[in-house]
């Protein structure tokens, strides 16, 4: 596996992005994101997204550089309209909208429309918790993307639809983001290939019947991913429609619009210093996860809080991003196709 | 199994609670909301909360009739300081002090104070849904009830914690109230009574080890029940945490405070006029509800959208509560002991 330096696989990124459009802060930005998120071991949310990204461009489906609206406006909400920019831009412009407005009337709450893949939602949560605020963020999924089942169905009606929620302690934040189904569809497409299993209560094949079998889930007929909870899948089932109704609804696209962006983003931002001084709040969080760390962990386990993985992944990634050496050809070959000269300094 | 009548139910029950110091209004309020929970199929929210609510009001833990005091307001957001009341009574002032100001705001966010036992949190979503209101709810629960571990722990740091939402569309509103935890505390127990084993992914015993066996929970040494989610459980134990943070933290209460009220309900009301006609907000979350039912439903099951079991069994309800002989007997014995005279007309 290719051990990259960070900060050349950056330029490289960015570079790639400028070749196609991006303006240069934007492209660094974008850049900055996936190399942060490989390096938390958010891989999924990672470089691997550049080749699709470019291939994006092409089509229409992403426009590099386009301007980003704020429409319909109140003193605490507003609809950011991303134009098809790369979703990490239009977000962050959004969570920066929504600070806005908490920091004038305590609560923000922003949506977006015509939003390209926002990459990984928790950045965006973590941002605003970075600036003492609570976050809460859901994102949904186009159409195309509707592997998911609605609870006791059989065909997929909703995307992986993540929630995230940031929040400000004395240490590090604590950030959360994660699909309401169990897996992605790309896990179901690995296992296939691999010929491995599925873990329980992921998927069900197209009568219903749950199964372990990649190639049911697949089909023909095709079969459905479960939304996460097990047993209580439909409380997962609940989060997901929740995602579609804020992400979705609220901003004004149908939920079978064949045409809509890839993301819906609804970021709601919360100044805790309406309710109570900066410091006491602070100050409960960090008993919140104290208390938390004081339940003896069971057998090789630990008692972590949201986030902790990552920020520890990110710690101890000592300069380094370690990325598939499939990923690694194709980034080259989309830089290659550009004209892009690429020259990332490989540690492995 | 008795079949009561609920406007006699009601009256009796809100006769007890005028009897321990509610005004008439007041004790009418509780009384309506605990058979509602009845109709709906919702027991353990249900008139069986009568004799512990007594029991409360003798030790001092609920104040029927204490005043309820908006602090620490500003335009968007509120504590509401329900002084022990009943917990229905405290939540539902907060939740018209959320509407009120996403009525003048857009957005309204209250927290509550010294609030007891609140009841089906559902109920406070769907009243802002009624009015055609989005609204997100959580509940935290006392250090009493700190049953469910921390993801990977052994031991007890969280209660149920319960999230709710509603939505209005055209037909019924989607109302969902789950627990972030598979089971509560009180399933533990009737299982153990039963000799009946516990489900998959709810509990694990001392040592952190999944157990079916309601004995292993309760030890001693004792065990803890597990956040929603099996496999991915660490995704009900985030959302757990951030009822914690909510109704705990941003409320200004300590999650170790072992003389904190039942219940901390934290509110968002969002009103969906502030991004687009409500007519348009409703025709896209009505077509949700309807694209979720053009999923095919596996064998026995059916798609339901959240809220629709229970509203389907209240109207079904046909007149008559169902409850259990035990419930009945100890409410009567509640009212005999406090000289409330009763006259239920039993229909079974």
């Amino acid at each position: 596996m290719p051990q990259l330096e960070p900060g050349s696989l950056t330029d490289l990124s960015a570079r790639i992005f400028v070749s196609i459009g991006a303006p240069a802060e934007e492209a660094h930005l974008v850049a900055q994101e996936l190399v942060r998120a490989d390096l938390m071991g958010v891989h999924s949310h990672g470089v691997m997204r550049i080749p699709e990204y470019v291939r994006a461009s092409e089509t229409g489906d992403v426009k590099p550089g386009a301007k980003i609206t704020v429409i319909e406006e109140t003193p605490t909400t507003a609809i950011v309209d991303c134009g098809r920019n790369f979703g990490q831009v239009g977000a962050h412009h959004a969570v920066k909208v929504a600070i806005a407005k908490a920091k004038e009337s305590s609560i923000g709450c922003v949506v977006t429309r015509n939003c390209h893949h926002a990459g990984r939602v928790g950045a965006y949560a973590e941002a605003a918790a970075r600036q003492d605020m609570i976050c809460l963020a859901t994102v949904t999924v186009r159409r195309r993307g509707h592997f998911v089942t609605p609870w006791g169905g059989t065909q997929g009606r909703l995307g992986t639809n993540p929630i995230a929620y940031g929040v400000p302690t004395d240490g590090l934040p604590m950030v959360t983001d994660f699909a309401t189904s169990v897996i992605p569809e790309g896990a179901v497409r690995v296992a296939l290939k691999a010929g491995a299993k599925l873990p329980e209560f992921a998927a069900v094949d197209a009568t219903g019947k749950p199964t372990l079998d990649p190639a049911l889930f697949y089909g023909p007929p095709m079969g459905a991913l479960l939304p996460f909870g097990g047993n209580v899948g439909y409380k997962g089932y609940a989060l997901a429609l929740l995602a579609e109704v804020l992400g979705g609804a609220l901003a004004g696209s149908s939920v079978e619009d064949e045409a809509r962006s890839s993301n819906g983003v609804w970021i709601l931002v919360l100044d805790p210093t309406a309710f109570l001084p900066l410091a006491d709040f602070k100050r409960l969080t960090s008993q919140l996860v104290a208390y938390m760390k004081s339940s003896p962990p069971a057998e090789g386990q630990q008692v972590l809080v949201p986030g902790e993985r990552e920020f520890r992944r990110l710690a101890e990634s000592d300069g380094a991003v370690a990325i598939n050496e499939a990923t690694w050809v194709q980034i080259q070959e989309t830089a290659a196709k550009l004209g892009v000269p690429f020259r990332v300094d490989e540690r492995g």
